[in-house]
């Protein structure tokens, strides 16, 4: 099938050859053909160099997301299969196996598309036309892969709007329990794919759950920002002494208790608090711990956030740095791209200073290994993980 | 004793009070009382509040290195051995056991004084005037606490003639071989304390060698700068299937393949060769790797050689991306400081868009738990361990 060729502007095929796959409408000079959203669309530079061929989208910004940099390149079912495939395997060799991100979007090359494993269920997101109008096709690819017992569309995000797409959420193909037990590193968790954030949990955590061992023998660990207790169990799970969950959400509360049941991990408390306020007053009541845990939601979630996310991360690390023990460590996190990494050391010196502590950076973590970045994309990289021992 | 005060010019407390711990010489307004290089002097804002104390140095720029922020703080031999103990239960709390940095200088608190700990030995390092003036109590502080069959001092950096110190290296204790036997996380590596890397070895990359082990099962792996071989035995230890270690000292060529037989790890192979001109010569060669190390010395020793260095740096990158096979991995170093964590991930951009490969970012690490940066001290910071996915 002859595709519609799209022409650049003078330079503006750079920042796509470096790694970055979408090509914004206002980066276009001209179009020759038919365009038809949904359909591929062959893009080239201003000196008529083929740099990819993508599904286009009339009525988004980003009028086309590059699939590939190959001119021959049949884009197909085997093609999209292929894809999926490798990057399952990638994880696997990894080492994940129950519960992983197996395809990660624009990083690994189905831009528009996010695939979760959680043990036999398999939760999916859709965030563009050209894999909407496929979603036939790519359950079908799932099911040869990996033989789910359900599939479950949570295409529940505004962002689709911006495609010109409804939001969407429900079951694809079997059946979907919305409670399903999966095996998050070594501890059994509850999680919710119909209801629970994201697509269904925080994945993209799993490693830095994994990475709190270290820290947490004999410890007295403060979790904030809980949500179904991942830090919370696994600091407990890795011997921690008593743990307090901290969240907002009765809901949630109720949820780290039964994930805690469930692992027989009786030293985890959990309680419904709003954490700005709780941190000041365990300040104020001289409460204090070994360990502190934060990992907000994202509190910038546009560019023009930054300044008052800046605040509130302060405002919650500053608190936390009070309340730690000498020789304590705070795991702090921050799933705002918005908020960069050096951005984010900035704000932890600046909390540090204010609450009169010197603190060490012991490891500086990013999103699972499952959820690669893709360099050259600020976006996907989004997720800091930093360790301070506070002395 | 009465200590010499020191007053700085406005605003300049604001680093130091941030954790940074030097104060110096072109900071300072007045001197009241008599000042000796050695002794403690008590340094105030241009607002008469104190800001800290420390040895002081009127042959060094760095004219006092700040040891503690408290006014009554005794600094006697206790103060140090508590720092001492101190800083080594943190790090046998954080699983570190018969190899590890015991203290690291400003960001443990005694600015100046670096010891590691090899097995039975230790080696330190002493970098500035007021801990070289009390060498004998520090001898005697890691006897009561280490009790260690000897103690080799590794003065033998240029940057000691900044402080006015000649450099040395001797044994200050006790018998120390050449030839050491330690342990680096399951492995057995032969070290030379006397005449090795730094302080005999490169410890601060022990977590990040251990960090290979989900990268190279089954993999052909070249380790390039391979000084002892601590990556790439660490890879074949790991189950890789074919390991090539590469390193321009011949030294170091016959150090890796005894340190291969002292684990039987047969598939390890080491070859002198200049990696630079080795990499091209792969790449003409057509030979491809599933997983490349580079792990180069600091390209960029001054903040002028930034640009000689980003150039190396890419050169090395590039010429790895190039030969390693679809789906594999590259691991890449700078322990260069200089070398900032966002201008090292704008190096791998632009080496990965030369070397036209997709790349994932997938891991941001840092040195070792044991060589904790000083949140603040940007020198502190120095060691960046990337790991992309190559496409």
């Amino acid at each position: 099938m002859d595709t519609c060729k799209i022409y650049l502007k003078p330079t503006e095929e750079i920042r796509i050859n470096q790694g970055h796959p979408w090509v914004f409408n206002n980066e276009i000079d001209r179009i020759e053909g038919t365009i038809k959203s949904g359909e591929l669309a062959s893009v080239f530079s201003s000196k008529n160099e083929f740099v990819g061929k993508g599904f286009l989208n009339t009525s988004s910004k980003i009028f086309v997301r590059i699939l590939s940099r190959n001119l021959d390149e049949i884009i197909d079912e085997s093609f999209f299969k292929n894809l999926v495939e490798t990057s399952n395997n990638s994880r696997k060799s990894l080492g994940y196996s129950n519960s992983y991100r197996v395809l990660f979007g624009e990083s690994d090359g189905i831009p528009g598309l996010i695939i979760d494993k959680y043990g036999d269920y398999l939760s999916v997101q859709i965030l563009s036309l050209g894999i909407d109008q496929r979603k036939d096709m790519f359950i079908k690819i799932l099911v040869d892969i990996f033989n789910p017992k359900g599939i479950y569309e949570r295409s529940d995000v505004s962002v689709r709007k911006k495609e010109g797409l409804e939001l969407f959420k429900g079951v694809i193909y079997g059946d979907v329990p919305s409670s399903v037990i999966i095996k998050e590193n070594e501890l059994n968790m509850e999680i919710d794919i119909i209801n629970g954030q994201k697509t269904g949990s925080f994945l993209d955590q799993q490693d830095n759950h994994k990475a709190l061992k270290p820290y947490v023998k004999n410890k007295t660990v403060l979790d904030c920002f809980s949500h179904i207790g991942g830090f919370g169990l696994h600091a407990a799970y890795y011997g921690a002494k008593l743990v307090t969950c901290l969240d907002i959400s009765e809901h949630a509360v109720t949820q780290i208790e039964k994930n805690a049941r469930l692992n027989q991990l009786d030293q985890v408390k959990a309680s419904k608090a709003n954490v700005f306020e709780q941190l000041r007053l365990y300040d104020t009541n001289k409460e204090t711990f070994d360990v502190v845990i934060l990992d907000p939601p994202a509190f910038a979630k546009k560019n023009d956030d930054i300044k008052k996310a800046y605040k509130g991360y302060k405002d919650i690390n500053l608190s936390a740095l009070k309340i730690i023990n000498p020789d304590g460590y705070l795991m702090t996190c921050s799933c705002s791209h918005y908020m960069s990494p050096s951005l984010f050391l900035e704000m932890l010196m600046d909390a540090a200073y204010d609450a009169k502590r010197i603190t060490q950076l012991v490891e500086f973590r990013i999103q699972g290994k499952d959820h690669p970045a893709l360099l050259g994309s600020d976006e996907s990289l989004y997720l800091k993980c930093v360790v301070l021992r506070v002395k």
